[in-house]
């Protein structure tokens, strides 16, 4: 019985088109990160499971893909822990190994296992796919790309300062306009918390501060109330939330404020010097801003977080994203490495490029040439032409048999290729080959010598 | 507890060289594909369980990695299977969706799916990683990339031979000298079962013909007698298994001890028209050989069948292969589609480059320019530099942090970074930056304004 051809949901087969699309967003970011001076790795498909699991939060667990194990080694299944609907201890004894759910974890476990043969800081990048057993929707896959690139062994702010001119390196050179880098502190957030009187509520805090965009500053009010938050000190909090301005003038608002509490000041100064030194620079295609509200990956980022938001014109969340961390591989066993990271969302980021029509035509590869199979007189001047075209690097191809010239100017049109050659009898005869140019019809006679290359309009 | 940071088995990590010579080689193979008119596709990772189960007989049903079913899937784990031992069944009960093994079944699978979109002859290629769950050993991973293009919907001979010109046009490419083109065809390989009165034994046969590198002409011989062949037919098949000379002259002989079989008449046929073809045109960098032992996947080629061998001063097995197949996508559905298809076997043509030092030196991307951190006020300078640099797609960074001289030296000296740029107090002082040749220790001093790219010797 013929099996029906699918694939599993959740991913995806990529033809012609979409591969010459992805491969220049690709090359595009590969010479931005190694003109920065990153250098590329590659990890394994699957980790170990210890390496994965529990870096990513319970959730972040169920949606790892696990590979079951081979052969006999599924006897070692775990019975009891079924019987108890212990589902993880039943999935543990069934599995060793487990898909990249992301780029991070398997960098941390790479930093630590070769910390002997790099040289810090170590700048790497990384573009590989990634898979999470996510329930899957429009533009959301189980299989996606994933494309981080970071600088560990070191605390230098300079490293901000790079990590913001590579998002503008890479955003000018893909044309994209408009794109905001938004920037946040957690020292920031966490003075806060502070001058709200619960500095250990930050991350409940921060959860509430992030619904703004949503419910506006009544709505946080009233929740943050609701929440046992003192109303006194959130009356205080207020003008934070409304902050407008320039960058700039928003830092000196959140000094006036928060200036007096010490995490408060350090977050502050570092993202005035951040910001100072990148408008002495300048960016050529993105602009800052500063946003309160921005607090995502709290749980690891300790200083500058940032985010990056494509053209308004496109609706869709965030192209991009990173920050600051001080402890990425302890779970490896190598402590106190402070780092920058930096993402960029690759899926998201052809979206946009797709949307706004920016891909670049030329990309596109196609057969340029098609050689019309008339007779076999013709093969041996026709191969020989082909294979000459061919060296020098012009995608051709030759008709495999002799049929109907409909039909084979028919796969012409079809595959869209723009040029024709015809060799047949009337032109043997002649000693010429006739050109046909496939979207105005025009046919031009050439004698057998003719270099063809020059004669194609490219 | 720290985890130990590892791969598992049969994995590997990659980094900058290596990733640089794999996307070289890489880029070559596409290169010369793209110029032959094919196209690129690409499938999932993972496909449906049932796309890839029994395409690959027992054994490499038993090697294909699972993907163990998520959350509450696991517990329609078939128990009475696993208590009956039938490990096949149970496994089956704890997974839809098995790691791609090969890039054919997918790509039969492709091929039908798509049919009504696709305009025939398809000539696709695709170079993906695909995974086994082999026992790893030297040159042996469990994750690796193959490299297939196929020619899908048409009979014509034109097409053996343009696989072989694309053989040939890549190992020229590569600079890879000495390669060796084994030719053979099923029905040849027909004939001589015919020949030997056990048409019905075309493939026991032809496993003991395999082994003539082995145990010699008197071993074949011997072998086949044992398994009940008989002697006298066996006598006459002697010459064949000792054909020297030329193709041609293979092929002549062929002739006169076979033509008399229709099969093996057709298949002499084929052969004699692809190699006088291949002789008009010419092949600049692969030797066409006939070899009546070659019989790889006889369960699926039906005309011609084709081996690579590397060079001989490098001790390995194939680097490519193919054939003609009738039938390979009627499993999905799709009947009737002939096709030829070959693969070059990319970790081991790695492994031959890498032996021959074939690796063009240029396309090892490195940091050329290294800014020494030096103080506050040689920032704005520097800064400005680093970006211009970049801009001009020159690899540069700056030392983070400031800090002696002797350390950042050491980081630029380890990273093998060929130019320094030093712009300190003294500096300062008179307008100028220090360019400092690493290997050589040179230092020469230019004006800030001074355009720095002409001053690198690239």
């Amino acid at each position: 019985m013929a099996v029906k051809p699918s694939i599993p949901k959740g991913t995806r087969d990529f033809y012609a088109t979409t591969i010459a699309q992805r491969n220049y967003l690709k090359q595009v970011l590969q010479r931005n990160f190694e003109t920065f001076g990153f250098e590329p790795i590659e990890t394994p498909t699957f980790e170990r499971l210890e390496t994965l699991m529990g870096k990513y939060g319970e959730e972040g667990d169920r949606l790892i893909f696990r590979i079951l194990n081979s052969g006999e080694k599924v006897k070692k299944a775990d019975l009891n822990a079924l019987e108890k609907n212990d589902l993880r201890a039943f999935s543990d004894s069934l599995s060793e190994k487990a898909l990249r759910y992301d780029l991070t974890v398997p960098f941390a476990r790479f930093v630590a296992q070769y910390q002997n043969e790099i040289v810090f800081p170590f700048r790497r990048y990384q573009i590989q796919p990634v898979w999470r057993a996510d329930r899957p929707q429009h533009g959301r896959f189980q299989e996606f790309v994933q494309c981080d690139a970071d600088i560990i062994g070191d605390r230098s702010l300079l490293q901000e300062i790079e990590m913001i001119q590579l998002y503008n390196a890479v955003f000018a050179d893909l044309k994209l306009p408009a794109v905001v880098v938004r920037l946040n502190h957690r020292k920031i957030l966490a003075g806060l918390a502070e001058a709200i009187g619960a500095p250990e509520r930050l991350i409940e805090f921060t959860i509430v501060l992030d619904k703004l965009d949503k419910i506006g500053v009544e709505g946080v009010e009233k929740e943050l109330i609701d929440r046992g938050f003192d109303p006194k000190v959130i009356e205080r909090l207020k003008p934070m939330l409304e902050l407008t301005g320039t960058p700039e003038q928003k830092l000196d608002k959140l000094d006036t404020i928060l200036g007096g509490f010490e995490a408060a000041r350090t977050g502050i100064d570092e993202l005035k010097y951040i910001f100072q030194t990148l408008q002495k620079q300048g960016l050529s295609a993105v602009t800052l801003d500063i946003d309160l509200t921005l607090a995502r990956g709290l749980n690891y980022y300790t200083g500058m977080i940032v985010e990056v938001l494509p053209p308004p014109e496109v609706k869709m969340g965030s192209i991009g994203g990173g920050g600051r961390y001080d402890d990425l591989t302890s779970a490896f066993g190598l402590k106190d490495k402070s780092g920058i990271g930096i993402s960029f969302g690759f899926d998201r980021i052809f979206l946009v490029l797709e949307a706004l029509n920016l891909f670049p035509k030329e990309i596109l590869k196609n057969t340029e040439v098609l050689f019309i199979n008339t007779d076999v007189a013709a093969l041996d001047w026709s191969l020989q032409a082909l294979q000459q075209l061919r060296r020098q690097g012009i995608a051709a191809e030759m008709y495999p048999v002799e049929t109907k010239f409909k039909k084979q100017l028919n796969y012409a049109n079809q595959k869209q290729i723009p040029y024709v050659i015809i060799f047949g009898e009337e032109e043997q005869k002649q000693n010429v080959f006739v050109l046909k140019e496939m979207t105005s019809g025009t046919q031009t006679r050439h004698s057998l010598e003719t270099d063809i290359r020059p004669l194609l309009n490219r």
